[in-house]
């Protein structure tokens, strides 16, 4: 605690959730906002939303994907941007950021360093990101294929999750953001994940009846560390070690590849002596019944060893020159953090058939 | 006050200073370091100097000057820094830069966002670096000709200034140096500034006698306002609000452009009312005979207006669509801001002969 200081305005650690069925009136919102928005939503909703969307005066829609958040692409946007924001004051500007994960990451990294920061306000339109995304004040730009090289921590002022915007997702969007709700849950441990295991609901429905829990829960671990400085927060890497290293190489969608990288804790837990076999049954079983995740290994080709280790050493999450902070599982509530060398990583990644045996 | 907060690593509002005859011994730096610094640097030293440059096995060496500062080309840097630094755990990497001011703003800005934040240590090896810019948490890029649109407040744990480096430089940085010098001065107006005028040392000399002093009253501007939340520390852009014009438009040195940026203000307060004449008089002989500045404004081209008007809405200091804040000097430690109409502006930038009347 460094009670003497004030924090930035990029800083501050706390969002201001709020949920609804309709998208924000726009006097709801702040009085100049330069509004980046994913392009295909207009085509994807209806009518009434491009009404929304007129209200706006300076807008940019983006390509959303993967290829938004590569550094590279990243001046001739922000020349856009610059140009379009130039009749609105600096000290009064506000980013407004409507999309997905890689959105919210361009959207949140790019108010963040905007004349050295202005607020920023996020409404996700994908379960993955009202899930997780959104909180939690990361964003992070790619640099060559590397995942989330260049980022800040800047936390959204205020996060709109509106049903009648996210439920207009395809039921495949809601199966991918299983992942992370799965992981949350693991992490968490508290009675809603019970109630959430019996609950007679599903896709959809099943998110949005637990949104809250999730968000709340995330909350819980970000408080305790929100910039990553004590370790606390790295718990929220699980699953995301392997899961990362899929996205990478076999293009997998985020929320299965992290699905799969449970998986792999869960397997690796054991391995370890954390775990007992039948806990790490039980927790395979509920990945599979109540989110429908079956082990996508077998479909996946085995990567070769120098390029996972290769892929492992530019992790963020990496401890030292050779080890990295992984998340094992002892149960529902329980993780660990613990230093793990690359190469017992890569070894143990060969042994569960995802990385070929040297 | 928020004081339930903790602040990242990117917005500690301290710097540690060291004052020194020699560079740091690498064994004194944090064991883990990526260097960037200007590659001019080595062919202006000595052999001593490239012998403790061969010290830092992961080094970059990068071409000083605004270009460096050109957003568009970050990405490419970014790429080879994130190979060059591969080695090296993010967890424990230092950015340390040695160079002048854009080479501060560069590896300042990056370090803030690699990784969402490694700490920095800054090495000024230019007197205006050493004075101002390395001080005070600020680094920039700019964007498609316009200055310090994107940028991060960002301050450095710690700085070396190290008066062997420093008088390396040829007499002429010295005296651009002044520009700034004078600024703070003014602004500060404390004992020191009375001292300096009396004191029979010029160029390298007199600033490195007074160095600490100036770097403490900026110091002392800043912890009021960290990031410029207040207004407080807009106090600093004394000078700059016509100073950043004449750099982008006549291509003059900051330092210079910043000298005559404190000549615009000072008579533009007499205009306004702030400043008697027999004050304003007296100040800018003050400016010529301590410090040898020189009116600019006769060697000037007047600049259009509509290039003029265009430059300053882009100004970060904006106050609201249609006006900016300026700091007006009433005397020496006595400076106002306002917020001015820019059409206001302009008209007193015609009188005064650096625009071209409509």
């Amino acid at each position: 605690m460094r009670c003497e200081l004030e924090t930035s305005p990029a800083v501050s650690i706390k969002s201001e959730v709020i949920y609804q069925e309709h998208l924000p009136a726009p006097a709801a919102l702040p009085a100049e906002c330069l509004l980046i928005y994913d392009e295909r939503l207009p085509s994807l909703l209806n009518g009434a939303f491009s009404e929304w969307l007129a209200r706006f005066p300076i807008r940019y829609a983006v390509p959303a994907g993967e290829p938004l958040k590569d550094l590279a692409a990243f001046p001739q946007h922000v020349e856009r941007l610059v140009e379009l924001s130039a009749p609105l004051a600096a000290s009064r500007l506000w980013v407004v950021a409507l999309g997905g994960g890689s959105v919210g990451d361009f959207a949140g990294f790019f108010a963040s360093v905007f004349k050295r920061g202005v607020p920023f306000l996020q409404i996700p339109s994908t379960w993955l990101s009202a899930i997780d995304s959104a909180h939690g004040g990361k964003n992070a730009l790619n640099v060559g294929g590397l995942k989330n090289q260049i980022g800040t921590f800047a936390f959204a002022r205020r996060i709109y999750l509106c049903h009648a915007l996210l439920r207009q997702q395809p039921a495949a969007r809601a199966r991918e953001a299983f992942g992370e709700l799965a992981k949350i849950a693991i992490l968490d441990g508290g009675p809603w994940v019970q109630a959430m295991t019996d609950a007679q609901l599903d896709g959809a429905e099943l998110i949005w009846r637990f949104l809250g829990d999730a968000v709340a829960a995330k909350e819980r671990i970000v408080s305790q560390d929100p910039f990553e400085q004590h370790g606390e927060r790295h718990k929220l890497n699980l699953g995301h070690t392997l899961g990362h290293v899929l996205e990478t190489v076999h293009k997998l969608p985020h929320g299965l590849a992290v699905a799969e990288g449970l998986r792999f804790a869960i397997h690796f837990s054991t391995t370890r002596g954390l775990l007992s076999e039948a806990e790490r049954n039980r927790m395979l079983d509920w990945l599979g019944t109540r989110f429908g995740f079956l082990e996508l290994r077998p479909q996946l080709e085995r990567i070769p060893q120098s390029r996972f280790i290769k892929l492992l050493i530019q992790d963020k999450k990496r401890a030292a020159a050779d080890s990295l902070r992984f998340v094992f599982v002892r149960g529902l509530g329980q993780v660990e953090v613990t230093p793990i060398h690359i190469l017992e990583l890569t070894s143990e990644a060969a042994r569960q058939g995802y990385v070929l045996a040297a």
